[in-house]
């Protein structure tokens, strides 16, 4: 059976679009999409040849093609109307409620949400993933007074990522430390995270899950045995356990996920939003 | 006066939420809003204690507070439909329609979209973060061949967020080269580059802007003063131009439009979504 065709169709970069889209689809397992994403459509030109792909793409698969648009702009809404897809618009059914909510008209700017709008946010985002980059890995403990949030786990238990997610998603400034066997044989908080003890979160993970990531990057190593995971697993545990650090399992959780998790535990607000 | 009450309520992360409630919240910036994320709202004690929250903040702002919610369990949605709050779910709208258009059923299911779905997706994203990270800078030239893209641009001109962000997003390998003074002398792309050429892409970026980020980083320095800025952008062009880079100007551009514009102008293809 032929694929059935999407297309995510934005003036901007298309990324909220995309977002709503893939998880509308998520809801439809057994369906087999085709996405096409088609960003930066900001001119009739563009519109045009954007409208005969998605009317070529209808007659190639058989299957009328489902269209995720965001337009802000009614006239390029109109030259996709013409296509004899399926089209969904994202914001037009609660743009009209918000207006009357409200008492305002919307200003029907385009890309508003991921555009540079305002240059002092970027640079905080900027600033924080330099600041993350530069406090990774225990790197650095001496700033981790500019930190929001201290991430303390076992050696590949995904505090690296989760820092870089939640630098770039919301501007927090993270900095993340790994728990060694030194830490777990002096069985206290190195003195760097303890006098920021406030503002550290804790992961921990299936021992069997950190067995395979860290047998994919040390095969047959001491560091990636099963004994020594479960050993580091519980030890970490333990630790969270006795100074009372607020902690989650990542095993089964996205970056997203533990971002999320995070943001809410330790009563973060972002100042990008 | 007093500011908007605005909630996003969940069943998981709330991510996808957070990023429509944004961009459409975007569309009057006149108005002050209080965004609160209610996130992991998954039992009926949880959701009630949200209603009372609803509750209670419009009656402390004398608004009616605006509520954005993703639950697929209709449970949830009637719980807040007491609240008297104004209600805008986010899929309804499309749901329907879609089930229709596709003829099945949607699963229901919560969290599909930035779940751990899929385990192989996960530990793709994973590697791409570890990759960005071990190619940023210049580094472990030696490693491009694995690479989706390598961005090729002078100092601070923004490749690092962007690499960290296509990895994040989409799961693509993205290393990253500076441009040097003496690749700039000897007027040649360094051969690791060279060699992957068709992967290459450039950023480029107005010179009082990288003036200013780099003053940042190293006030009164000849790195960054304007003429080494202007003549470092200039240097960069003109190799972009010789070897036939694509490149776009991240001046204006937020991290999400410079991911979107290179996974567009590349033609690359997420293998997440």
């Amino acid at each position: 059976m032929t694929q059935r065709p999407v297309f995510i169709v934005s003036d901007r970069s298309g990324v909220t679009a995309e977002t709503i889209c893939h998880t509308l689809l998520s809801q439809f397992p057994g369906i087999e999409f085709n996405q096409v994403s088609l960003p930066f459509i900001d001119n009739d030109e563009k519109a045009r040849k954007v409208a005969e792909q998605i009317i070529d793409a209808g007659r190639s698969s058989g299957h009328k093609p489902l269209v995720f648009t965001t337009f802000v702009d009614e006239i390029f809404s109109s030259v996709l109307a013409d296509t004899d897809a399926e089209i969904f618009d994202l914001f037009d059914p609660f743009i009209n409620r918000m207006e009357m909510a409200l008492g305002q008209r919307s200003s029907h700017q385009p890309g508003q949400s991921h555009g540079m709008a305002n240059v002092v946010h970027y640079n905080q985002r900027i600033d924080a993933v330099n600041y993350a980059m530069h406090c990774d890995d225990g790197l650095h403990t001496r700033d981790y007074a500019k930190a929001n949030v201290i991430l303390l786990a076992a050696s590949r238990s995904g505090k690296t990522p989760t820092c870089l997610y939640l630098a770039l998603h919301f501007g927090f400034y993270a900095a993340n430390y790994p728990l060694t066997e030194e830490d777990f044989e002096r069985d206290q908080l190195p003195s760097p995270v303890l006098d920021n003890k406030d503002r550290v979160f804790g992961l921990t993970i299936d021992p069997k899950r950190l067995h395979q990531i860290r047998s994919e990057r040390r095969p047959n190593s001491d560091y990636a045995s099963l004994k020594r995971c479960q050993l580091d697993v519980i030890s970490a545990r333990r630790m969270f356990d006795r100074y009372d650090i607020p902690h989650c399992d990542s095993t089964n959780y996205s970056v997203e996920e533990l971002g999320s998790t995070i943001k809410h535990r330790m009563g973060l607000q972002s100042s990008l939003y």
